[in-house]
C-alpha cells in the first residue's frame, strides 16, 4: 500500500516516539484507540458499528470515531503515523481489501484500507481482527515474550491468529488460521460454512445456543428458558449468568463444547508446537472462568508429547476489549517499519 | 553441536561444491547417499536394520552403509562436509538425541547423533524422518520452489512435516507436525497412542487393516482374506494388489481412509494456509494412484477458502525411497551453513 511521507513532520515530538491508531471493527462497536510503541492506549473512542446503514456510513463513523480517538489522546492526526484496523471476515493485508465479512451485514470486496487511508491522510493496514488480537496479546497482552501462539477466539463462530517466530503468519494465501474450520468430527453436525463437523460447529457460542435450544424443544426444563430471544438467540452473558446458577443443562452443554476445544487446541499444539496459547473471543470473556479449566484439562491430555503445564501456558486474553486494536495498531507499526 | 573444522582440507575438489551424506534409518533397512547440493545422488548404499541386535549393532551398520555410501561415490570421507540422518520417532535435532522410536525396537534415548559424528568424525544433524522428507521434497524433490509446505505420510502411522518460508518448522519442543494425532473424529477408535479420533487411527494402514480384518472376522467374504498374515497384518503392497483386484471391502474401506485424509488435509490447509501439499509414506507409495484423487477431491472440498487446485498442487513424492536421505543431507547442508 503506497505510504504517505511524514518525515518531513515538524510538529512530530523530539521523542521521536512512535505512535499508531488502532481501530477494532466489530458488528456492533468500533472501537479507536491511539497507541505507543509499547502497546500503551494514550486515548479511546467508540461509536455503534450500525453495519445495516451501508459501507458509505460504516466508514464514515469509523474515521469520524478515529478522529474521537486522537483528540482523546490531546493530539492531531499528522502526529499519527499509521493506521491499524482489524476487522472481522476475510481481509487481504496487501490491497487493504475486506473481501467478505458477515457481520457487517454481508461486506463483499470493501476496499477498507484504501478509503480509511485517504479520509484520514495516513498510511492504514487491514488485518482479520483475530490476527490481530493474537499479534496484540503477543506484543503487549498476556502472551508478552512468546515468540510462537496459536489464538484462538471462540464466539459467534471460531477465530485464529497465529504468531510464529515473533510475525503474523498469514500463510500463501492469507488465508491462514482459519481454525474454526478445521473439522474435528467427521461427518458431525452441520457448520454456518455448509460443512460438518467444524470445531465451530461444536463449541461456538452459535453451537452451543443450537443444542440448548434443541434440548428445550425436545421438552428439556432448563432455566435458559428463560434467556432464549425470539429468534432463539442466547447471548455469551446470558449463558455465564446460567452457569452462576448451575443449570444443569447449560452446564452439560458448555463443558461438552469447552472440552471439544481442549481436544482442538491439543490437535492444533500437535501440529504447530507453539510457545503459548491465547484464548479470547466473547464466548471465554463471558464463561472463561467456567470453560478454561475443562480447556486446559483436555488439551493437556490430548498432546502427544506430554508438557508441564508451565512450558505451555494456555492464557486467557486480558487486552479483553482493546485487543484487536492494540494488536492493529502495533501490526501498522510494524508493516511501517517492514514498509 | 560441536562441529569438526574441514577448512584446512587440502583434498577439497576446487569446484568448491559441497557434499553432505543422507542417511534414512528405517525400521527395515538403512539407506545411505552422497549428495551434492543440488540435491543429486553421487552414490548409494542399503543395509538391513536388524533392530533386534541392539542399539551397538545398529549404530555400527549405519556407519558401514555410509562408508559404503560414499566408496560408491568414488570419495572418501574426508571429502564429506556433515552426515545428516532421518529417524523414525521422535528426534531432538539440538542433541542429536532418539528420544523414541517404536520402529526401532523401541530405542529410548539414544545419543544418535553424538555417537555417529565420532564414529564417522565429520558434523552429524540428526532429524525425524518425514521433516526430512519434506525439506528433501522442497529442496530436491516434487515440491522445489515451494517455499510453505505440509508433508503428510501415511503408512504404519502418520508422519507429518511443515516447511515454512523455505525453513523446516520444529517448533517450539521440537514436537511440531506431529499431524498423525490431530483428532479428527472426537471419540472416535482408539489410537496406537492410547488417545482416540486422531488421524492416524482413522487412515493408517494400520486402521485399514483392523477395518479389513474386523469385517472378515464378522463374516464378510473377501479376497483379502488371502493376504492377511497370522498375525493379521496386511502390507501396504497388498491393499494395492487388492485394489486392482476391485475387491469390494477392500476398496471401501481404502476409499475411506482417503476421504478422512482429504478432510484433514482441508483441515491443516485451513489453519497453516501452505502453498502447496505432499503426500509420501508406504501406504501412498503402494496406493496413491487410487488414494489421491479421492484425498484431493475432498480437500479441495473441506477448503473454507475456496482454491483453483493449480493454486494448491496436492503432489505425491516423487523422490520415493530417496527422499529422507536427500532431505536429511540437504538439512545437514543448511545446519553447517546456519552455523
Amino acid at each position: 500500500m503506497a505510504k504517505k511521507d511524514k518525515s518531513s513532520n515538524k510538529d512530530r515530538p523530539s521523542s521521536g516516539t512512535s505512535m499508531t491508531l488502532g481501530i477494532d471493527l466489530g458488528g456492533t462497536k468500533i472501537l479507536a484507540g491511539v497507541v505507543d510503541e509499547h502497546g500503551h492506549i494514550l486515548g479511546t473512542a467508540k461509536r455503534k458499528t450500525r453495519p445495516e446503514r451501508g459501507v458509505d456510513a460504516v466508514i464514515e463513523r469509523i474515521a469520524s470515531t478515529a478522529l474521537d480517538a486522537v483528540a482523546d489522546a490531546g493530539l492531531t492526526m499528522d502526529l499519527i503515523d499509521a493506521v491499524g484496523i482489524g476487522a472481522p471476515g476475510v481481509a487481504d493485508y496487501n490491497t487493504g481489501v475486506i473481501e467478505f465479512a458477515p457481520n457487517l451485514a454481508n461486506w463483499v470486496n470493501v476496499p477498507l484500507g484504501p478509503r480509511l487511508q485517504s479520509l484520514l491522510e495516513t498510511p492504514t493496514f487491514v488485518e482479520n481482527d483475530v490476527n490481530a488480537g493474537t499479534f496484540g496479546s503477543v506484543t503487549a497482552g498476556v502472551a508478552k515474550g512468546y515468540r510462537s501462539v496459536v489464538g484462538i477466539a471462540p464466539g459467534t463462530g471460531i477465530g485464529g491468529g497465529l504468531v510464529l517466530d515473533g510475525v503474523l503468519w498469514r500463510g500463501a494465501r492469507n488465508a491462514a488460521a482459519e481454525f474454526g474450520h478445521m473439522v474435528v468430527l467427521i461427518d458431525g453436525p452441520v457448520c454456518g460454512c455448509g460443512r460438518r463437523g467444524c470445531i465451530e460447529a461444536l463449541a461456538s457460542r452459535t453451537a452451543i445456543e443450537r443444542d440448548i435450544v434443541g434440548e428445550l424443544r425436545g421438552g428439556r426444563r432448563s432455566l435458559a428458558a428463560d434467556y432464549v430471544d425470539s429468534e432463539g438467540r442466547v447471548t455469551s452473558g446470558a449463558l455465564a449468568e446460567l452457569l452462576k446458577e448451575k443449570d444443569a443443562l447449560v452446564t452439560e452443554v458448555v463443558s461438552r463444547a469447552a472440552r471439544h476445544l481442549g481436544i482442538f487446541t491439543a490437535s492444533l499444539v500437535n501440529a504447530i508446537d507453539p510457545e503459548c496459547v491465547v484464548f479470547g473471543g466473547g464466548l471465554i470473556e463471558a464463561c472463561g472462568s467456567f470453560m478454561m479449566p475443562i480447556i486446559r484439562q483436555a488439551t493437556y491430555h490430548y498432546l502427544i508429547r506430554p508438557v508441564e503445564p508451565e512450558n505451555l501456558p494456555i492464557l486467557e486474553a486480558i487486552l479483553g476489549d482493546n485487543s484487536v486494536l492494540v494488536g492493529a495498531a502495533m501490526l501498522a507499526n510494524a508493516s511501517l517499519k517492514a514498509g
